[in-house]
């Protein structure tokens, strides 16, 4: 972390959004060095070279520098969603994808990259409003194909598309949910296709 | 724990058995009041009345003990999926009772009893023999109630048998797996109907 990089300034308007940008980008470093939780306030700030009470000018915790970390992991696995699914036409393949890609997508920054991996558990495990919203969109894109799907009649129609929505989500969200990928994360490669195929067997007409 | 109960003998044969009884279940008490993760074998020994080389001659270790509690709610829940099976003639609904009675013995033994849960939950973390051996059992319970179903003509015969059943076991695993489970249950009431739905859709001929 380059110190010399960050200037506080105690001026509002849009120089608060890059000192925000600047904590943020110091602590997802230092997190990512010596993990989430064993990390405090004074710790990041000593780090970064402010005063613990200047951070907290611009955060009220430690959990909102998380929030705002967990919300950019969580917005780039949701981009690779979408480009999973726009990239073919077919909804079936569309939720084939949509699957391999959350999946893949979590792995890589979850699994991988073990020190932001427990910001990510503690983040599922309390249901921060990050991931929250998170579960909210990917229910949104798992309706979208679906209701796609029915029009062109290559999934059933009878059971109500909420119900089979939920369903959905429930089938993937262990593939993709930090808190409970750490617990599957080796099967979670062989699961997919099966779960995947399971899906596509329950949705034909 | 009634410590006058507990008979030592360094005889071997039958009386060896009733020392590791009891030395389990004064370990379930033990273990239930101030959980398995912080109780070390020195503890154990001396809420038992009983030297630590003494536990030693029975058990290698506390997991070597948590292992045989563990085995016993394992089978408890076992027992209680066999006879919500047993109690249906139609195999589809003989997989929604299966489904409803793991879950329903699962967050009876994991969630109410706050205390053994921590045994559960390092047992599926590290996936000690007896969580397997249970896996492995209810894999097996599932795959003859589809071969069942198959015979009967109720649930297509396309899909390798093997496939399907691992997918439904894995559809399962999140709601009645410990480690899983502690971040599910709050859903795992409202999943299950809507997970078994799915599952019997997938398994339409």
């Amino acid at each position: 972390m380059n110190r010399a990089a960050i200037s506080p300034s105690p001026a509002r308007g849009p120089v608060d959004h890059e000192v925000r940008d600047q904590i943020v980008a110091a602590a997802t470093e230092h997190f990512r060095l010596y993990g989430y939780e064993k990390t405090t306030v004074s710790d990041l700030a000593k780090a970064i070279g402010f005063s613990k009470a200047y951070i907290y000018k611009f955060f009220d915790s430690k959990q909102a520098i998380g929030e705002v970390i967990c919300a950019k992991c969580l917005h780039e696995i949701e981009t690779d969603v979408r480009t999973a699914i726009d990239a073919v036409d077919r909804p079936p393949e569309k939720l084939r994808r949509m699957f391999k890609a959350i999946v893949e997508s979590s792995l890589r920054l979850f699994v991988e990259n073990r020190k932001l991996h427990d910001i990510a558990v503690s983040a599922a495990a309390e249901r921060w409003e990050a991931v929250r919203a998170f579960d909210g969109r990917i229910q949104a894109i798992l309706r979208d194909t679906l209701r796609q799907g029915r029009e062109t009649e290559e999934f059933e129609r009878k059971t109500p598309l909420d119900e089979t929505a939920t369903a959905v989500f429930l089938v993937m969200r262990p593939y993709f949910n930090p808190a409970l990928l750490q617990y599957n994360y080796e099967y979670a490669e062989e699961a997919r296709p099966h779960l995947s195929n399971l899906v596509l067997r329950s949705l034909s007409p």
